[in-house]
């Protein structure tokens, strides 16, 4: 193996962009495909009302792939290419984005059934965020590691603070939101969404 | 917070395009699955006949979303870059493009039921293209606001007169489409055609 | 308007490409989700046998729209750039490309019911390629019409060959392809399998 | 015809890479909608116990399309462009690929109902992968010899070991792992995500 810091080939990162738009592109609008469409005998303005839950998780895991997708891409301007060990790092990260429609529909058709359907449902919805999360601390490590990443920017205060703080208490914080279901369920996509928008706040250097 | 017109970190806005058209083309291509294939006892050529609320709603739905593609494809011939907030108010812009298979296919179910269900089913549908043509002049105002657009293209004619007119009444025209279903759907889908045909055709300065 | 050859703004076509190549790439795919899972009850080797109407449905409309996509991607390499308008021209064309999984799955759902249930699912198959190979020369048309191919490319003889005689016959080929499911439905799809693997194979100048 | 090593015309593979990123990605992210959501009545946590074999299959289908794509972006940075039949190889190869959602959710559904009916699902889900091995070989070799690769990458050692001993050894570990299940099940798929883990590893020239 080599050592690390001595990277093994590194080529342009153009088409691992490429794929990882394209998952998250087609994750993002699969979404759409999971909202139930109101059956001919129901009443239509009443089954869209009832069904808020759905677009509550939808508006909710919409908004999370965003950021997830807006950090990789701010991610990757510093990245300053890929070896063939990295796509799999990024491979690895996508698998619970792509995940990601599946626990939003078992949580959004189970929400009126009662705490026993619900806390498990969203235990599986934080439990895959809590993973993308870890995995996207996968992907920063493993790039600093491998020097993909220009040493500045590993130094640098505002990509440290989010690469240490953040990225460590996050799958906890999803964790948690989770839990909060055991009251209402609500609570949990408050903390998730929250989350994401939080996220979608870069972090500054300040130096002072 | 950076002063308006003191951009933040520009970096090139391949990415954000790549990404945006990825979702474009998902889900215009995700429309179809919408249509419902005949089922084994049913009589094909009359299915399809009878589905023609389908197909209409298919063509309205394809044409706008193509049009919306050409648009944001069209503005981002003057952008000359992204920064890390104009990212999210893309992501915003592209929810309800991704939502819009759902309407679609509410409004294609349920058009031979009657007024108290087709009318709200159009609401839903035209509402989500409001919000469609709402997002549109955010993306441009803020990428105006942000120093995204060259002055010359924000003074220029053609764009301000697309940018103030049409964006301005769009969202009211879809609603007033939508309320037109009180008198016949077909009168909605005929507004919605109407308005993604005329953005077809791109404004021209005509100084005299 | 402007006159003939006479080009409106020309920019890069890289981002027409992006979202065309989206949407083959995308409705290639989604063939497979209209293939049906054999149910619990079903005993799986007989109902996949049983099935080979879809799986031979399925390589049919996976190799056509593989060919448009490689004859698309062809006819780009001679274009020189994209106006607003041919944006919508491409927008035309890809709509049938897209809504090919429906009646690739409407063909195969009513393969052994007799042939008043075939015929038209085939027509209705063989209309929409009929239909992209219609659009497919109006796209080139337009873009040599509006100066968007150099004129020796229009002059030259490969492309004229392929421009005026197969293209002006295919969508009459389709249709009579699929008249040909009045005596056996495999008859349409090997005129239509051969039409596209006939298709991948270039025309050359042969000069002499 | 031209004679081997007189390529005609070559383009950049650039949009045959685009294409190909795209049909990876919407593959990889379909698999999840074969995962089946729990209905109404049933015990949410019991039901997503139950699904395991679910879970697993996606886990192996995920990740061996992810190596799959790997090894396609890597094969590529040695490709210097692309023919137009070169194109039709690559379709070829796309095919068995967007077609691995189907076998993957066969076999998760029918994982509990005894030999006779895994047995014949997992023959279906080796067999297509077996089919991509010979078409990834097919892609190698019609680039090698077309004089698509340059000569040095052809001979290198490295290359000549996995071109000629894994991939041609491939299809049958597929096939005989697909056997296994036989015995259990679990097997197949061990052999399955085990190749596609081994093939995530680089081989490198040991010149000693």
């Amino acid at each position: 193996m080599e050592s690390p810091g001595q990277p093994e080939d590194v080529v342009s990162s153009a088409r691992l962009e490429t794929f990882a738009d394209g998952v998250f592109a087609i994750a993002i609008t699969l979404l759409v495909l999971e909202i139930r469409i109101p059956e001919p005998g129901q009443n239509v303005a009443r089954a869209i009302v009832d069904q808020w839950p759905s677009f509550l998780a939808y508006v909710t895991s919409f908004v999370t792939i965003g950021t997830m997708w807006a950090n990789h891409h701010r991610i990757f301007t510093v990245i300053r290419g890929t070896t063939y060990g990295f796509l799999f790092v990024n491979v690895l990260l996508l698998m619970p984005i792509a995940f990601l429609p599946y626990p939003t529909a078992v949580v959004a058709r189970h929400w009126f059934e009662g705490k026993d359907q619900v806390v498990p449902a969203m235990l599986l919805y934080g439990g895959t965020m809590a993973l993308i999360a870890v995995f996207f601390s996968v992907v920063w490590l493993y790039a600093a590691s491998r020097g993909l990443v220009p040493a500045e920017a590993v130094r640098s205060r505002a990509v440290r603070r989010r690469g240490e703080l953040i990225y460590r208490l996050a799958p906890l914080i999803y964790l948690l939101g989770a839990g909060a279901s055991v009251i209402d369920p609500i609570l949990s996509l408050i903390v998730f969404l929250g989350l994401a928008i939080y996220w979608a706040f870069p972090v500054r250097p300040r130096e002072a």
